[in-house]
């Protein structure tokens, strides 16, 4: 399988791209590239000198909690940190729109996962105007002033600080689980028809829903000008969700291993005292 | 299996505990736990009410990252966030002792791990005072203002911090990995005698490994005087690595049990729509 297949150039459509793929065994799959990745985390983590940055971006119940929650079973708590990003609290609008994914970023060996990411900050404002009012930015004196050259602004400088993340050492890659209007509908009927699972439904996930062209074409829009070579964006068919969490392991552990990350090791002075450090040992 | 058995009483000395207990099927018995907990974490996410702090402490080669690791496998990533505490930063000596601690508090649902502790700040700087001068106390001129006053102070302090913690929602479990120094021994031998593992050793190792009867003695005391009802310690026999994770999975798993989780429940007006919004959705 090459994982290729799933990165978003930049003439893709999101109409044209399939959300429904199956992929046999995605689930033993999963097991096999788990381990894996827990045992290059571990590496990572040992040599302390680079990160990951996983972005998973979808609409809602897309299934991106229960994707992370099976992509990095068995990653060392230790090394993966999660920021589930929701509703900018006031503290963090009286920053920029990046400040608070800033000081999230992960510190290197870690793996760093972001639930939702800096890119609300193009869609959700971007469907709804009204929200980036409340950032008080200098420049926009009302809802007019927030059009099209305001977003693709953002989106430089969005793409300028993965580029700086990146070189900084964090490989960033971007998943945008892509759901069909039809599987939604399913899997919201489902919440509600479910006792035990319908606190998670709020009347907003409707009035969302009706939004949802506005949201594919700002998605479209956005992953098209942001699929750069430093900071990839794959579009996972997320209709099956076995199929989803496994195609992400899959890129994740490709571009880990590509990484060849290395044990340190111990300076030579030290190698060379090593039989006196054991003579040590033995007579304590 | 009594976990109360493992509960640190004042009267409690290390010397008298044993180190080498050995649970039959410990492996398969901490896989269960592992369901159960991530479970119940679930649960204390939805509800978003409480949370936990877990604290790891031991001497070098205790297994505290294994037992992490181990303990937490089965945990959604999102849920659980482990704070492994080194060498005090710059930025930190310039706070109180408790500030860096305070701040990396578990949020609501979540589980945090502290993998070494605020206790450092009355164990390594007890054996080694001299660490507590780059602290820039303004009661603290010289070496000798470091006195057992001070450090009792500071235990008093910490008791009156663990208490605020548990108020507001936190449980707070403490657990001392009790390792033998003849374990110890075999196994900083192994990391020697292991080339890819021998990056783990450092001389210093050696250094504490001297100093190992003074860190008994100032683990003993300050268990002692922290092992409160809001907040307790459990002693756990850590030669073997099966038996200490399992233990601490088992306790872990009781206390949350106890706290009986409820997810939310939708507020009756919205249940009262609940068919409306599914014909709503049949629409679409």
């Amino acid at each position: 399988m090459d994982v290729n297949n799933y990165r978003a150039s930049d003439t893709s459509s999101l109409n044209k791209i399939s959300t429904k793929e199956l992929i046999i065994d995605a689930k033993k799959g999963l097991k096999v590239l788990r381990k894996k990745i827990s045992k290059l985390q571990d590496t990572m983590y040992a040599e302390g000198k680079r990160s990951f940055l996983i972005c998973i971006q979808g609409m809602d119940t897309a299934g991106k909690d229960s994707l992370i929650r099976e992509v990095f079973k068995d990653v060392n708590a230790r090394g993966v940190i999660v920021h589930s990003f929701k509703v900018p609290t006031e503290k963090e609008l009286k920053h920029d729109f990046l400040w608070r994914h800033y000081i999230a970023l992960p510190e290197r060996g870690k793996i760093g996962v972001f639930n939702r990411t800096h890119y609300e900050n193009v869609l959700v404002t971007r469907v709804h105007p009204e929200y980036i009012l409340s950032e008080n930015i200098p420049s926009i004196k009302n809802i007019d002033d927030i059009n099209d050259d305001f977003y693709n602004e953002r989106i430089d400088r969005i793409n300028q600080f993965e580029n700086h993340v990146k070189k900084s050492g964090t490989t960033i890659l971007k998943f945008f689980l892509h759901l069909s209007k039809e599987e939604q509908k399913s899997r919201l009927l489902r919440r509600l028809n479910t006792p035990e699972k319908n606190w998670k439904f709020s009347e907003g996930d409707l009035e969302e829903r009706k939004l949802w062209d506005k949201y594919q074409e700002y998605y479209e829009d956005t992953i098209k000008k942001t699929s750069t070579f430093y900071a990839p964006w794959f579009i996972i068919p997320a209709d099956d969700k076995p199929t989803a969490r496994y195609l992400v392991a899959k890129i994740l552990c490709t571009e880990m291993e590509k990484c060849n990350f290395q044990e340190p090791r111990l300076p030579k002075d030290i190698i060379d005292k090593l039989e006196f450090f054991k003579k040590q040992l033995n007579n304590k």
